[in-house]
């Protein structure tokens, strides 16, 4: 691509736009981010000697450009499915991937890293980071403008401004335009802007910005969407899309009549909630679709904050409204609230604030992968002192967790999957529930399963499965990771044979972690396996392979029951 | 106050700096940084109506003259003892400390949130938050700031710009100077810069800060230490102190003759291993001096990062660097890598980037208390895939485990305690581990005491007590919480009559934890008892009576051995 002429290089942009749309028609997934950088990507890729010059793209949303130009133009087809490549960037699949991504914010960072390793070793190699104006609203952004601005390290940002996150970007930034003055007032240099889909300026300004001595920003102002009308007109609707007619826009509708969503069972539960009590407010960080905030503010529009991909700042903010007697919402997806531990600890649970942590995408994710499976929260979460865990088994469950969450005034989180709730039918009003109390949903003296969340119905159906064999096993709703619920899992323990705990979330310190403890000392002797992730990361793919390949689904459990009961298991007292 | 002539305040400002003195004299304790802000502090109490008006400080090092003119003058004499005041901000001390605080950057948010739940309410109650110019370059300081600038409330902000964090302070806006760009850039009002040491323009500056209508910044010049020559000249050295006779400023001697403290070895032993492997670098998040980089730094003085208090961007740097060949290690304080969680998981270990953390204060800490206990990290880090966590119980295996750390080229953090050291001889070269080998120090079949790091050591003295007694238990030095040494583990357990583990960490998902899981697979039946911190946040106060309350001291690990032997336990197989 180097060789080519400009006017070559203007027909390979063409021709990859019309392939992306293409990709898009057919398979749906995100899209307009990626219509937005065609001209960006294909003059990076001439104007930098990559992949030895190190291009580092920022989430990902953006890059489908960037593999099929870097040889995974057959494999797009296959994007996120588990014979297919990432939906973000890998080091592990491509030289030209060469720091991986997923969470916003982090390129800066890491490019500035590659640089001044570059510069250590006295290598011409060159680092550019590249990231969207909303990507740049994460504090770590700043922290690594700011770093970059101290060092003079010969860093390359391109500042690529669509006006959007995900939905329109927020922040005092975005409202005054003025990049320039934030990005010279951290001693960095500035260019442009520029038009982005002008390709003759974009390879100058590149250009100059790879000659430049010092940390650089170019700033590079594109439409997300570009050359594909109806996601021009509505970059946030077309951010993502399911597959559609390429010609009329018109877009495969989503299968109706099943189940709600849990994200949209959340937001209605929540909103009628805030329809009796004026303390509730929900805050986003630049997620208003994705969290089902957008669809609260249809009935509350003043009652959401979107603070912008700022998940630190989102929780303490809510700590500083609770201090004051409000009860925020903080509906964070749970991959992104490991953004904002410390101040869960630190701002939240410490003072004792009434902050609900809503955690949406909760378990395995499926083709989103590693970056983006929320598999670490029960582990990170319960270890917090006054801090309360929860999960729903379904919809009506959670519902009733809200409330009991907004009436107890204590810090609480409350955790559930990507995908579709139960469909079981709503009480009128979501009613509170007893903090640590779990729930015996079927009885027998075989094998205690102790579950939670959406590893509840599994296990359901396994009892259901042995009780057809002749094996009665207890089931338990946990339903509460913290407090358990002490004295039903002392009961259940001491009457069963085994206990088996089962998770969508990692073995170590997770959910099963806590019964294990608990059970130590209220039931020693009562032999507990636990069922749940192993210790490595999961790949993207068909979410059902990545249960069955946890050993978390019916089957697993089902042979996990058997296999405890048959085993030698050790005699106790009790 | 509100009724005083401005003539008799500067008397006030003048009282309070000479009380500081005084108290810095004799009790030593962070000094510098309060006496920058007497004028300041005597003025926001003055212009705004406090406590009804929220002024909400960052950290806390700087509260020592507001904890002074909010009635606690004389506990100031007892700060940091378990019966005296907190060393930062608590709510629950005083009606005036409107939010806790103690990691940096985090007032703005705060102040925000106040902000914005009072005009929800038609509250005609301001919010102030006073941040220093080192705690802005937090990336949630940019992020509130952000979401200020968008938002319009009527949020104040004091910039104390002293250039100094605790060391002086980085970045590029600490190069340029231009906070006014930066303030103005984000969309929020910039007012001064004025001199903090001039009380008339102060008073002037913050009414009209008072009455600006909406976000608004003003920043104030002040010198770290202002009116104590010595620290004045040296603001970096005194920002903490010893006890110090006035008139000269000599101060009392440290104890000379002990052994090194943890953090001297731990820079020592890095800069040794730095010696023969031009890869090591160092990186600290604006701590050179508690760190120990300092030090380092004197022998490899082009080899350390200050990143600023940024310690999320300080992860993801360090992955860059890694990336492209260095041996980073992330010298950062245990609680303080809380702030990082996310681009531990994300950006080190799920590409299993050979990054170091070094994590100085691991384990209880004493006098600063529940915001700076270190007693999360084995739970937050060793549910990670990828990453090996070890604790070193004396300096010489905290050499090994650096060496073993770099040789690896895997993700790896090692924590240590604050305080002294064991004063053990130390190997000619830190030779490396194997890692997930543990050392069985004491052997015996009654109890296995396991133990980690700060804990081997009372449980050995625990062991060759009840050996006294003609009880013989094994103690087991694990080493390595993350791969736990698995034979070693069960071979001790199934020989002994109990296990019991203990940690200077909080028992949810902790290293005892961890055991567990295992020994419920090695060597089900074998009772485990876990000793360590319960699910709560433990006070500030005398580090010996933190341990003794916890029930982790050599008392409590016998007590423990002697009830885990006489306790009916179940019998079994094995």
């Amino acid at each position: 691509m180097r060789c080519l002429s400009r006017e070559d290089l203007a027909r390979v942009a063409n021709e990859l736009r019309d392939e992306l749309i293409a990709l898009g028609a057919a398979g749906g997934g995100h899209f307009a981010g990626s219509l937005g950088v065609v001209e960006l990507t294909v003059a990076l890729h001439t104007v930098f000697e990559t992949p030895d010059d190190r291009v580092i793209w920022d989430v990902g949303h953006q890059a489908y450009g960037h593999k099929a130009l870097t040889g995974r133009r057959e494999a797009l087809a296959r994007i996120k499915r588990s014979d297919g490549p990432s939906g973000f960037l890998r080091r592990a699949e491509s030289p030209y991937d060469v720091f991986g991504a997923g969470h916003a914010g982090t390129s800066i960072s890491a490019a500035l890293g590659v640089a001044e390793a570059f510069a250590r070793s006295g290598s011409p190699r060159r680092a550019v980071a590249v990231i969207g104006d909303g990507g740049a609203t994460a504090g770590m952004a700043f922290e690594a403008l700011n770093h970059a601005g101290h060092l003079g390290a010969a860093l390359r940002v391109v500042w690529n401004d669509n006006g959007m996150a995900i939905a329109p970007n927020v922040g005092g930034l975005a409202r005054t335009r003025d990049v320039r003055g934030y990005i010279e007032s951290l001693g960095l240099l500035y260019l442009g802007p520029i038009d982005g889909h002008d390709l003759d300026a974009l390879l100058d300004a590149l250009a100059a910005l790879r000659d430049a001595d010092g940390p650089a920003v170019l700033h590079v102002r594109t439409r997300k969407g570009c050359g594909y009308a109806p996601a021009e007109a509505d970059p946030y609707g077309w951010h993502a899309t399911a597959p559609f007619e390429r010609t009329s826009g018109a877009r495969a509708a989503s299968a109706s009549g099943g189940p709600p969503s849990w994200t949209a069972a959340f937001a209605d539960a929540l909103a009628r909630i805030a329809d009796h009590d004026p303390r509730v407010v929900a805050i986003t960080a630049a997620m208003p679709d994705g969290t089902g905030l957008d669809r609260f503010a249809r009935r509350h529009p003043d009652r959401v904050y979107d603070v912008g991909i700022a998940e630190q700042h989102a929780v303490t903010f809510a700590a500083g409204l609770a201090a004051e007697g409000l009860r925020p919402v903080c509906a964070i997806y749970s991959t992104f609230l490991q953004r904002a531990f410390d101040q869960i600890v630190h701002d939240v649970a410490l003072q004792e604030l009434p902050v609900i942590f809503a955690l949406d995408r909760a378990g395995l994710v499926g083709g989103d992968g590693p970056t983006h499976h929320g598999v670490f929260d029960f582990a990170y979460l319960r270890m917090i002192p006054h801090l309360v865990v929860a999960a729903p088994r379904d919809e009506n469950e959670l519902g009733r967790l809200l409330a009991t969450a907004v009436e107890s005034a204590r810090p609480f989180a409350i955790r559930f999957p990507r995908g579709a709730a139960r469909g079981v039918p709503l009480d009128p009003e979501p009613k509170p529930l007893e903090i640590g109390r779990g729930e015996l949903l079927h009885d027998g003296d075989a094998v205690a399963l102790v579950a939670i969340g959406s590893t509840v119905a599994p296990a359901l159906e396994a009892a259901e499965r042995l009780a057809a064999g002749g094996i009665r096993c207890s089931v338990v709703d946990a339903r509460f990771a913290k407090p358990l619920d002490a004295d039903l899992l002392e009961r259940v323990a001491k009457r069963a044979r085994a206990v088996v705990c089962v998770e969508d979330h990692v073995l170590a310190g997770g959910f099963g972690s806590g019964v294990l403890e608990l059970l130590a000392e209220r039931a020693p002797g009562v032999p507990v396996q636990r069922l749940g992730l192993p210790d490595a990361f999961v790949e993207h793919g068909e979410i059902e392979r990545q249960w069955r390949s946890a050993g978390i689904d019916v089957d697993a459990i089902e042979a996990a029951a058997l296999e405890a009961l048959h085993a030698k298991s050790g005699s106790r007292d009790g």
